[in-house]
């Protein structure tokens, strides 16, 4: 901001980054809030509080399955528009296709809640849950990899950093597929794997914010 | 910023354009994302969980068709106050109006979602879409026009730009009128049909982005 | 920001005003959207949607008052920020409470929608709603007197501007009183009046931001 | 900002506290706002409104409750990230699990409401209540006591007030257990505690604001 050297400066609104983070963060924020509505317990829970709490296992276990995944979207989110000075039309229409994805996700969540334990129907809404997770993954490595392509990263970010974050969001597609197979089989086991891989994405994340602030922080002496 | 020329300041909240934009992305985050409350099995489903998921598709049409029209209005409302550097009170007043449309959205959504299959009420769903639409549409062109007559428009921007965003905002009006009637008779084409337009307006944007990005950056050397 | 007279610094988030406005846009911005969530036909409907759909109209009556109501406290709620640098605990806390009655509207314009036309339940239901649009219009008015009272109000805001801001947010209070005695005898027409008061503080601000522009644009030579 | 001393400066986006903030503002003020959607009259209502809306009471006491929780969790939030500029992953993560914590809080909230009045099952209700609190209420504490064991928090901030902040966020901890014990015999007067603990909260934050303003705002003459 100091120095006089031509960097490509933001719009002051509109295909700046400002906007379009507002509006994504509350559409993250509204779909991973809106999750808890699909808690309910049955009109047959009446008299059997307790156990009829417990026989909610699965809806927790989607609620933080999918409360996991909008996070780590949101967390991948963050890291791209990161690396943004400015967005063209075509990333603000890839940014509307993840965020249809992701606002659709209390969906799948809701179905899977509702059929596990259902032999036959929860093996169909375990992978209609893995294939909306698929294509969140999948936009969100498109958005990434567009952005890249089309030069829209900002010129101070070093080639390594740029690869990290490539090679990090990679390896999800194949596990989703794979787990969108696995859930043909064993349902429950799938979404357990999908919460692991939410948190995967969520956990180790620390070496590449450490990546970046090196890059960005100027040098100092001892604070 | 740098020059010393005498510009409308903007106010630092209230009538600026800041906290009107914060509230406006906050209405259509959370009225795109509302959206997916009116996506539901119905309870007969239970036992033909797959074929029910596929009869659903009038529900994922209208979901695609109302997120996508949401979503190129909140474009549509982002090109205009990247224009505008302060607001007046009629100004706030008509954006509200447009809000209200906006936010009433998911309604209509849901019954055409309703209703379609049923030779006569899915008509009268599909008309009362498409004036909503239409109504959301005109509301976002008045705002426009109405910013450009008082002048609230930056006066760095070019006379060509102004009229390509208007030339822009303008086929959409004609183009909901002949759907609504065409919606009389084929109310499925006519939602296909809304999806296009709404589509249109997020698509080919370039141009516009291009004219602005042309305008506003400083010319510089190579980066 | 370039000169060095000692102003008041905002803080940096917390009890600055910015994490304040943002909460509050927040919950303004959900509360007048969730109100679309209590439009809904009755099961009765199918086979009669066009009646239906105009029976509707007393909701239609009660989602514009209610969103013109939210509305029209977003627009006071962000003179009175407008005129502050910085909050104390106490307003923090007197915003709480305005937010806690914002987020509670959508209960009973419900209940006036639900009990429209039954003779003595709509007294009942338009009470309800009228207390209510009472309440958020005092704490308004708390929160703006408690504001000028304590000192929180910037000191460039001239004593006119603060007068003619407490005796806008008066009136109100008295009209939503008498309301709510009318609304014993004629339900319908004092929900009709509560629309004409949220109108009222919607419509006619013109004069009070121009007294703001006035006041806060430094001045200047022809643009 | 002015002056060349050596700081931590915040990054732009990502682990800077903006969007963290942003993300965190919006779950809090979705999660609060959609507490209203568990307010809702029994289907027998019809009739006898005025008693039914009487016989409500369970549920305003729940709404105000988990109102004034979420409320105070949003204070104390703002507590925290007053005193940070930056975040390291885990920050982020253990904000995305309060987050989670806040976002479910309208289950437990709809519980009790549903079954208070119920001898047996309005304990189970309160407990389920009440553990959820004090979840939230720990989870403020650790990302508290984390981000001073990390050396998150700013330099220029006093021992004092760390230590002014550690106790305050203390003592809920102990009341909510001692509570939730409370709630087995007497689940009402636990959730009316439950309110009083977030009003606690939320009130006397005076003299922690008191020291913040002392010690942020640089020492100038009569204003």
């Amino acid at each position: 901001m100091t120095n006089g050297e031509p960097q490509p400066g933001p719009l002051r609104h509109g295909f700046g980054t400002g906007r379009l983070e507002a509006f994504s963060d509350g559409v993250f924020a509204i779909a991973i809030t809106l999750l808890v509505l699909d808690i309910a317990l049955p009109a047959s829970a009446r008299g059997h509080l307790l156990r009829s709490l417990g026989d909610l296992w699965p809806t927790y276990l989607a609620y933080v399955a999918s409360f996991s995944t909008i996070g780590a979207t949101w967390l991948g989110h963050n890291a791209i528009t990161e690396y943004l000075d400015r967005v063209n039309p075509t990333f603000v229409r890839l940014n509307l296709l993840l965020l249809l994805v992701v606002a659709f996700l209390p969906f799948p969540t809701h179905l899977f809640a509702d059929y596990i334990g259902n032999d036959t129907l929860e093996r169909i809404a375990a992978t209609f849950y893995g294939v909306t997770l698929l294509l969140a993954s999948t936009l969100l490595m498109v958005l990434w990899r567009y952005a890249v392509r089309k030069g829209l990263v900002r010129p101070d970010a070093g080639d390594e950093e740029i690869q990290f974050l490539t090679d990090r969001l990679t390896p999800g597609l194949v596990g989703y597929l794979v787990l969108i197979l696995a859930g043909l089989f064993f349902p429950i086991v799938a979404v357990v794997e999908y919460l692991a891989i939410a948190l995967y994405y969520i956990i180790p994340s620390r070496r590449l914010t450490t990546a970046i602030h090196r890059k960005l922080r100027p040098p100092r002496g001892p604070a």
